[in-house]
């Protein structure tokens, strides 16, 4: 199968929620303008969603629920060994650890590395935290490449060449700071209290 | 002044954070390129960004950080009125909660709204929390007019309608559901979930 446009596979998880959901309910077809009500978007990316998917819907009764939840199951294949980590482990490490391990996610939290005495030696939903110092230790004999960094707004930069030889390759950056990437890293950040001016910046003026 | 575009007021806002480190080292002068590799960005955005601010920055000695910070400040004073609450208050709305007190955020919360007992009536850094049946009271009382959603997956979207009664005109989604948006209402959303599974997509494929 080809590789699918970035904005294509954010949709297949929210379809994927959604079917669930169908199925849960024993509705065994769904209509492409159903799946684009529910999620705000316009029914022409749904069609050309499932259609890269290679989905044709039937006009007259739409998709087949477990066929199209089958399919993209088996599209997040690709990825549904990668193990990601989650560094720092305050209210957002937390928050970020609830919404992964709940959402049936095919990404899965193998380790949390924290600062905080308290956080270190526990484990939390059968995940183990440890110190900051055993980064380049755990995160290889893991396997992870994913890291998902909610603190250390100081320490940031420091810590990105220590990512990328312990072999992490994406870094979901939820910290203010905006570090200089390594060479072959990717990052994808999003920072709230920026997000929060520019929503007030567009309902004000 | 003219209504700049979303991507400059949120740059705008990293600029200002990076320029009051500069103030307290009391650094008097910063070049764009240095403002640019901090926030991993193109220099010719930042300059294009503070020409629209009105300033040009001195090849000899880069721009005045007492003097651009400033410009920023004023910009943002026509949001610094602006009012919002935290819908949710588990370990994302905590931690939400905590980066916009943190981060001398133009923006302030004045209430926070939650459903566990253990929650409402308390108050936290100064704002009360309150039951969310009193949505409809409090946001109008306190010419709150931003919401920032971090929980109630099932009842978004029942959520919606008592929101825009309440005088709420954007919204800020960082749950997994996509509500269909009363007319006039703004949303900004960003989902963890799916945003990690695009980022292992990219990593992997």
């Amino acid at each position: 199968m080809d590789k699918l446009p970035a904005k294509t596979i954010e949709r297949l998880n929210s379809y994927r929620r959604l079917l669930l959901r169908y199925e849960y309910m024993e509705r065994p077809y769904v209509f492409s303008a159903d799946l684009a009500r529910s999620l705000n978007i316009n029914p022409v990316h749904v069609r050309r969603d499932l259609m890269l998917l290679g989905f044709q819907g039937n006009n007259a009764r739409g998709y087949n629920v477990k066929e199209l939840n089958k399919a993209i199951a088996l599209h997040f294949q690709k990825i549904a060994q990668t193990k990601a980590c989650i560094i720092g482990f305050g209210n957002m490490g937390k928050a970020v650890f609830e919404q992964i391990t709940e959402s049936e996610s095919p990404i899965t939290i193998a380790a949390i590395f924290d600062s905080s005495p308290e956080n270190i030696h526990k484990t939390f939903a059968y995940v183990s935290c440890y110190s900051i110092d055993k980064l380049t230790q755990v995160i290889p004999s893991s396997a992870i490449t994913l890291a998902i960094i909610t603190a250390f707004e100081e320490d940031i930069t420091a810590l990105l060449p220590l990512l990328t030889a312990s072999g992490i390759a994406g870094i979901m950056n939820l910290t203010a700071v905006q570090p200089t990437l390594p060479k072959g890293m990717l990052m994808e950040s999003f920072d709230i209290t920026s997000a929060i001016i520019s929503l007030a910046y567009k309902t004000n003026c």
